[in-house]
Formats: C-alpha cells, sequence, structure tokens
C-alpha cells in the first residue's frame, strides 16, 4: 500500500509551471505508514484547498511565514477524515471524524492534533466550510473588512476578486453591516451577474471590459470609503484613484502581482496624501485570538441565510492541484477552488 | 507707485519652466492701492515661502486645496510687515507687526485679518520661524510623526527628504521623543553630515550614492518601524522593502513623484501584506485644533536648544521665486527654503 504527495520541486521562475515531470512540483510516492504513533492520527485527505497566497510561500524572501522548502510536501489545508487513532488520542477523535487538515499536498498524513482539527459542523453547515466560508477564508474576510476597513452606515465598499472565496464574503458581511452601497470587481460577466443576483452586491464592474474604469467610475458616485483589495496592480490603482476623503484601504491580498517578474506598486499613491487614505496590510492570524466569536457570527449569517458560499471543485485527484493553482491565478474560480483528492463514499456524500 | 506680482501662466508639462516669459509663470505689475479697506490690512512681503506641495496646487486634480486658477497671483505664505492698517482693525494691526500673510507670490497684498495672522515671536524665536519651525513646516513634521507614525521607545525611525524643512523637523522630534534610532534620506553628503552633527541624526544615506540601498540595509539593522515620506518613488519603494512587522509609513510627501509624466507607485508594495503595515497619507490641517498645544511644544524644544532650524534664503526679490521652486525640486536647499522678496532695513534685521 502506498500513497502520493506533491513535492515542491523548483521555484517559479517566476510563473508556475504545471508539469508534473519538469516542473514547480513533480509526485512522490511513500508506502502507507503500518502504525500510528501514540499521539497522532492517519487522517485521509479529500478536499485540498487552494489559495492565492500559496505562490508567495514559494518565494525565498522575508514574509509573513516561512516558504515551503524545496523537496517538502508542498504545503496546504486539506478537510480530511480521520482513519485511524494513536492509543493517546482516541478519546479525542473516531474513525470517520472530519478534520480541518494542515497535511498539506498529500493523500493521507500522520498528524498531531493540533495539526488536525475536527470539524463541528453547525446547523446548515457542511464540513468543507471549515475550510472556507467558516475557516480562514472567512475569517480573512471577516477580520479584514471589520477589524481593518471598519465599514461604517453610508459608506460605499468596494471589493476586488470579489467572486473569490474572500472577496465574496468580504462584499457581504459589508452588506449586512449595512455599508450603503456594495461594488465587486471580477472577471468576467458570468461572475458580475453572480455577485449581483446571488449574493447582493449592488452593482459589480468585470475589470476586463474595455472600459471598466469609466464603469467603476460610475459605480463610485460618492467615491470609496473602504476598498478590500484582493489583487493590486491596476485595479488597486484605479480604486486609489476614486478613494474618498479618510478612506481605509484594506490590503489583504495582490493575486495580480504574485507571478509577475516585476511587481508593480499603485500610479496613484498621492492621492494616499490628499485624501487622508489609510491602506493596511493584515494577515488572519493576528487576529487568532477572536476566531470563536467571529466563527460564531459567521455560523449565525450562514444559518439565517444572509451570508451564502460557493465553492468551485476540481476533480481529477492530487495531481490536478499544480494546474488547478495556476488557473487560480488566471481566475478560473467563483468561489473557494479546492482539488477533490479522493471521492467519499455516498454516506459520507450526504453527510457533507 | 506699484508692485509686482506673479501669475499662474500655464500648467507645467509636467516640469515647471521657470522663465517669465514664456514660462509657468509671468509677471504683472499693478497700481499701489491708494486706500485701505476698514476691514484690511496692506502688508509687504519681505519673505516668501517656498513649499514641495505647490507643484500639486498646479494640477487640476482633485486635491486636499482647490488647484491655483490660472491667472491668478500664484498662492503662497510670506513672512510680510504691515504698512497700512484700515480703520476696524486699528486695535489689532500696528504698522511695522510682522505677520504670516497668506499674500500669494506678490510684493504688497491687502489682506484680511484671516489672513494676516500676527507673528508672536518665542524667547529664541525669529519673525521667520512662523513659516518654517514654527509655521506649518514644523506642525507638518509634528503631527506627522506624533499622531501618525507613533514612535515608541526601541523603535528605528527613518525620514527621507531628511534636510528638508519638515524632514529636519520630523526625525529632530523622533530624537527627542527617545526612538532608539534616527536615520535621514538626504541628497548630498553634506547635507547628510549635516543631519549627524548638527542635529542629532544616528545616521544618513545619501541616496545618490550608488549603493544607497545596502547603505540603507546596513543602517536599518532592525528594520524600519516608522518612516516618514517626504519623497515616494525609489525612495519609499527601499523602505517599504525594509518594513518591520506593524510599521506606520507615514505619507506626507512625494516630492520625486510631482513633477513626474506618469508617477510610479511602491513596487515592494506586496511588504504592506507582509509585515501588516500602515501606510497613512495626512494633511496638516486636520489637526488644526491642536495647532495651539503643538506649537507651544515646539518653541520650547526651539527654546531649549534640542530643536534646530535652519533656513536657506534665495537672494534677488520675488522674480526669483519660479527659478527657486525649480531648484527645490532639484534639492537645492538645506532647511526652510524662502525667497527673500524685498531687504529689510538694519533696524528689522536686528529684530529678525
Amino acid at each position: 500500500m502506498s500513497y502520493k504527495q506533491i513535492i515542491y520541486n523548483t521555484p517559479p521562475a517566476p510563473a508556475i509551471d504545471p508539469s508534473l515531470s519538469s516542473g514547480t512540483f513533480r509526485v512522490h510516492t511513500v508506502p502507507q505508514p503500518d502504525y500510528v504513533p501514540a499521539d497522532k492520527v492517519l487522517v485521509r485527505a479529500h478536499y485540498l484547498s487552494l489559495d492565492p497566497a500559496m505562490r508567495q510561500w514559494l518565494t525565498a524572501k522575508r514574509s509573513y511565514i516561512a516558504p515551503v522548502e524545496r523537496g517538502a510536501v508542498m504545503r496546504g489545508q486539506s478537510i480530511a477524515q480521520v482513519v485511524a487513532v494513536g492509543s493517546k488520542l482516541s478519546s479525542e477523535y473516531q474513525v470517520g471524524d472530519w478534520v480541518v487538515a494542515y497535511s498539506g499536498w498529500q493523500e493521507f498524513a500522520v498528524l498531531g492534533a493540533k495539526e488536525a482539527e475536527k470539524v463541528i459542523v453547525p446547523p446548515g453547515g457542511r464540513p468543507t466550510d471549515a475550510m472556507s466560508v467558516l475557516g480562514m477564508t472567512g475569517l480573512t474576510a471577516y477580520f479584514g473588512m471589520l477589524e481593518v476597513g471598519q465599514p461604517r452606515a453610508g459608506d460605499t465598499v468596494v471589493v476586488s476578486g470579489a467572486a473569490g472565496a474572500t472577496g465574496m464574503v468580504a462584499g457581504q458581511i459589508a452588506r449586512i453591516k449595512g455599508a450603503k452601497r456594495v461594488v465587486g470587481l471580477a472577471g468576467s460577466k458570468d461572475k458580475c451577474e453572480f455577485l449581483v443576483r446571488e449574493l447582493g452586491f449592488d452593482t459589480a464592474v468585470n475589470y476586463k471590459d474595455a472600459d471598466w474604469r469609466k464603469q467603476l467610475k460610475e459605480a463610485t458616485p460618492e467615491y470609496i470609503d473602504v476598498f478590500f483589495d484582493n489583487t493590486g496592480g491596476d485595479i488597486l490603482d484605479a480604486c486609489l484613484a476614486r478613494a474618498n476623503r479618510d478612506s481605509r484601504f484594506v490590503i489583504c491580498g495582490a493575486i495580480s502581482q504574485y507571478n509577475a517578474a516585476k511587481p508593480q506598486g499603485p500610479a496613484s499613491f498621492m492621492n494616499v496624501i490628499s485624501q487622508r487614505v489609510t491602506m493596511k496590510g493584515f494577515i488572519v492570524f493576528d487576529f487568532a485570538k477572536k476566531y470563536p466569536e467571529a466563527l460564531k457570527e459567521l455560523a449565525s449569517w450562514l444559518a439565517q441565510g444572509k451570508l451564502r458560499r460557493k465553492e468551485h471543485i476540481v476533480p481529477g485527484g492530487l495531481e490536478s492541484a499544480p494546474q488547478a493553482l495556476v488557473d487560480l491565478y488566471k481566475g478560473a474560480n467563483t468561489g473557494k477552488m479546492m482539488v477533490e483528492v479522493a471521492p467519499v463514499s455516498e454516506a459520507l456524500k450526504a453527510k457533507l
């Protein structure tokens, strides 16, 4: 018995090469462990989380987290199921439990208790939510919007990457909290329609339209009070040009720049001075103490139908992860992107 | 009897053209007023303030202040002397009083009481201080450093444009408030030596040296906690690359970009996320309610010798202002740049 891992092979230069024979990653096969240490569990990954931050983890620069080492299993979260429990953990886990696993990109993993968080599925929820709307993605949107952006009644809130996993939650939170106007920026007509029809955004602008800057201007007649940025680049620049006085620019991500050989700063930077803009970067980990209360609120919005989630599940097993990651940077997804590592049985599917 | 004004003639494209025959400005001669309205004073400008912000006032874009209209007298402060007083203001002004005048670029001006603030010279001070260390320049440094930057004990504070009027005060305030390390960036060896020898900066880096980025790195072994930016461009970019976690970037000015056809944003922008940087723009006017207490503290530091000032006075009368403004953007000055519009008598000089 053996299982597969995906190993970080060579640094992107600067784009990720999804080829498994000569690219950024390679497949490695290892034997199944024949026993589970007393303080570990053996888990089987079913859904792998794909996150824009992953590209940064492959760059050996000072950052908020150490880069992945070449030759190591690619870092990542998964929704996994416990298949064997070490003797000291038998009161904590049962075979069949769903966990959020810090497993990395592999089919199975032997993990300590801190690396395998049991999923408690709230009413109306499902296990995969723990990796999206009720996980890091939702928490990132929550703290970024509420602690950093601080929308007030009457505010115009703009979200870039609004059809992505974090963006769509951020926009909905602004809506729930009573922003006057919530505007999304996304990369297709379908995504824009989804934001308005399904998620209650007031309007959405397709940044691939030739006249998107004009559309953005028309969508923000009272300028922008809060900008929740997932993209950086030209979109950040255009939003700075529309910054209102004393506006808050929440710098969550810069997906347009992660694969750039020469990252591009916002040219309209001088508006930071004239409009007294606050631009603030943040990392969700900094708010760890407040996770429980945030998750409670997110779960209650989900249960009440105020907050809607969407998943984009890529089939094909572990080996589809590299190409899916490339596609994530191309904006292939609407909502949380996951790779189905292993199909679940019908009985499990019902639970999901 | 007549006097001269300097009129805003044609928009810079994008650099200021100092020629008075075909450039950005032109000279206009007007008759001396033959009477002073009851609620006005007639003042004579002696020293004109030259400020980096002036270039922005010539751009017809949304900003913190309306642009100067073409055909109008160029906007600017001066240190002026009252030469005639309207009947209703006789209890407030005497002929010979020094005032900070919102006179614009002209030799004489008829002003209301709000546009001519009487200068109260504190112990150890002189009238021109009201336009520099005890005026908008000093206040900008004060609020930018203390309210926006908020240096703490142990912090490394870096100031760009450190030999300029605002930068030199900002750095000295960080020193007074107990920053661990104060580093200046300036554009010549002489300026750097001045910062260290005369003003107590720990070190200074000449950004015109080929290896200035390396010098900056060596000057900030514990990274940068507060960056007070007057320059933008490459210097802001290099400082972002050295940003410490939770650092504050005070965006006061961007002199390197004001004349740029294509302004340049900071390429190292992604560090805003990974290091959780707060970048905040501000305009000194927003702190107007706190001016009195700030001026009191600045004056006391000046009197105690903790805060040192330096002036760069350009001779040649009003008509030297356009060239002096061009030279300001080239970094010709160390300290507050002023144009001597009219010489003062020996008696007045003694008072100055």
